[in-house]
């Protein structure tokens, strides 16, 4: 690299298919360093034209394959893709069985895909944030698709709901399994979802079940129904009618329907963004947690504590 | 219920041990209701008795039959034992598989057993604070133990470490499981690491991995060095051993010691709540998002109207 090229804005350098600006601008965003709001200002206008696609569901339900057979498929029709691996038991990020991991090594070498695992440590809705700021530098260097996975336990799926136009929800047949996604609301962010490993038993019982539930909460005309589709990702088989589904969920929002969603993801991610914002302007400060606990100390509860600090805040006082 | 009984304070209520009591203030402080705060201040001069012990690791761990297990123990020395659990996929609220659910219900039978699970939709941080709320009502109830179990993935495993006063880790032999443990950082928020199913082959050699990786972190005098400890939770053996190790890290701890950790949780705690109670002062207002939304629209990225939310707020005007 020259040195003309080192002076370059890292933007340009993104824009102009540099791989090492994809990565040196996640590992900002993970970081919450503030180069990287910056660098998405010389970027924003040219975002948008990558498709994105969260893939999300509870732990064994087969995530990672699905995700690595939907890179397959598009990598055949020519399409460029990112993959994003939010969670840390993802095969893509070096986790889960040994086996799995060399069955996606085969894609980390084509130079149509670029994986990248998120580091999870932040506890403060960083990663959900961080989620989308990597969505659009894979969106801003050109990749075609930009597939995120993500567990669905507890709150993580959000960071996939946060983050991508359509959220692909897996399950796998089980006992209680459809049962357990209803209730822990896996089913209300899904705009499709697969049953994967249909050759276990159950599997058609459990699209019956799924299908009620998705439309006794969803009818309604010219809604989105959620559809239930079934496929063995494992065995390479009916990934495809996964992928007509995206498609077909892509033409249902249209171009209007699809800039409304994404107006209003990107205010959540405002939304997001000031709470990290005044959570360190109030917390970056040295001391503060100490002042905070002579308080505790002297037997007040948390809650008075907390409001009197949120009170002192929106009085425009540094608390 | 007498009339009388009715109209006296739900703090009062929960201190007098009952029971509807407990599940009513744990249902308001995970919907963020406002009268938790007051009836907090009722029973915040009673807390502090309780031990809370946090339970995570990776799914399929055993964390819940272990978790069982130590409620059995706890048991049979007579001690009152809450548990919380807060991973959705956990048998205790009605995951995992059958027979693992059946096993769960002798415990829910026991008067002297009371099993609360966590609903999990909140995306903001919320479930970790209603997770230290829901410890305090256990504890001003008058349980002697809390177990809270959440699962070690994403930033789950937050909700265990900011509640309790001991985190235990569990791990099952498996290829690459110690690996992906240190990568995640689960080994760091652990006081105890508990390598499950010890009769699976590699059991011996990961103690000796994780051992190595918590000594070359942790050496230090005075400090604690995070045992590792075997067991099988599911053929009940070595459990009192988990047990034997939680009890010394609370002499390690010591009055002093546990007094600040608790403290410090608390200003945690402030933080997560002062971020909520901002939070809901902004997105609360009707239409506020919409207008963040037609700021968007005006081409402007996610950061500047954040950066120009967050200024506003800090000058104390409405933004």
């Amino acid at each position: 690299m020259t040195v003309a090229e080192k002076k370059k804005p890292i933007a340009e350098r993104l824009l102009e298919g540099d791989r090492n600006a994809v990565a040196r601008l996640i590992t900002w965003a993970e970081n919450g360093d503030t180069r990287f709001h910056q660098a998405l200002a010389g970027i924003y206008p040219e975002l948008g034209r990558a498709r994105r696609l969260g893939v999300t569901g509870p732990p064994g339900a087969g995530k990672s394959t699905l995700v690595n057979e939907l890179v397959g498929e598009l990598r055949r029709e020519d399409r460029q893709v990112g993959v994003l691996a939010v969670d840390p038991s993802s095969p893509f990020t070096g986790g889960a069985l040994l086996g799995d991991r060399i069955r996606m090594e085969s894609r980390t070498i084509d130079p149509g895909v670029f994986i990248r695992s998120m580091a999870s440590r932040d506890s403060h809705g960083g990663l959900a944030r961080a989620t989308i700021d990597a969505c659009d530098v894979m969106d801003a260097f050109g990749f075609d698709d930009v597939l995120i996975e993500t567990v669905g336990v507890g709150q993580a799926e959000y960071d996939v709901v946060s983050a991508a136009d359509t959220v692909v929800v897996v399950l796998c047949p089980g006992a209680g399994d459809s049962i357990q996604a209803m209730k822990s609301g896996l089913l209300e962010v899904a705009d499709i979802i697969v049953v994967n490993k249909n050759d276990l038993p159950g599997a058609q019982r459990m699209v019956v079940d799924l299908e009620e539930a998705v439309h006794i909460r969803l009818a309604g005309k010219g809604r989105w129904i959620t559809p239930v589709v079934t496929c063995s990702a494992g065995r390479g088989e009916a990934v495809a009618d996964v992928l007509a589904e995206i498609s077909r969920h892509g033409e249902h929002l249209g171009e209007q329907g699809l800039s409304a969603l994404r107006t209003q993801k990107r205010a959540g991610q405002v939304r997001l963004a000031v709470g990290e914002l005044i959570d360190d302007y109030l917390w970056g400060e040295a001391g503060y947690s100490q002042r905070v606990a002579s308080e505790l100390d002297a037997g007040r509860t948390p809650y008075e504590v907390a409001g009197e600090i949120r009170d002192a805040v929106l009085r425009g006082e540094r608390p």
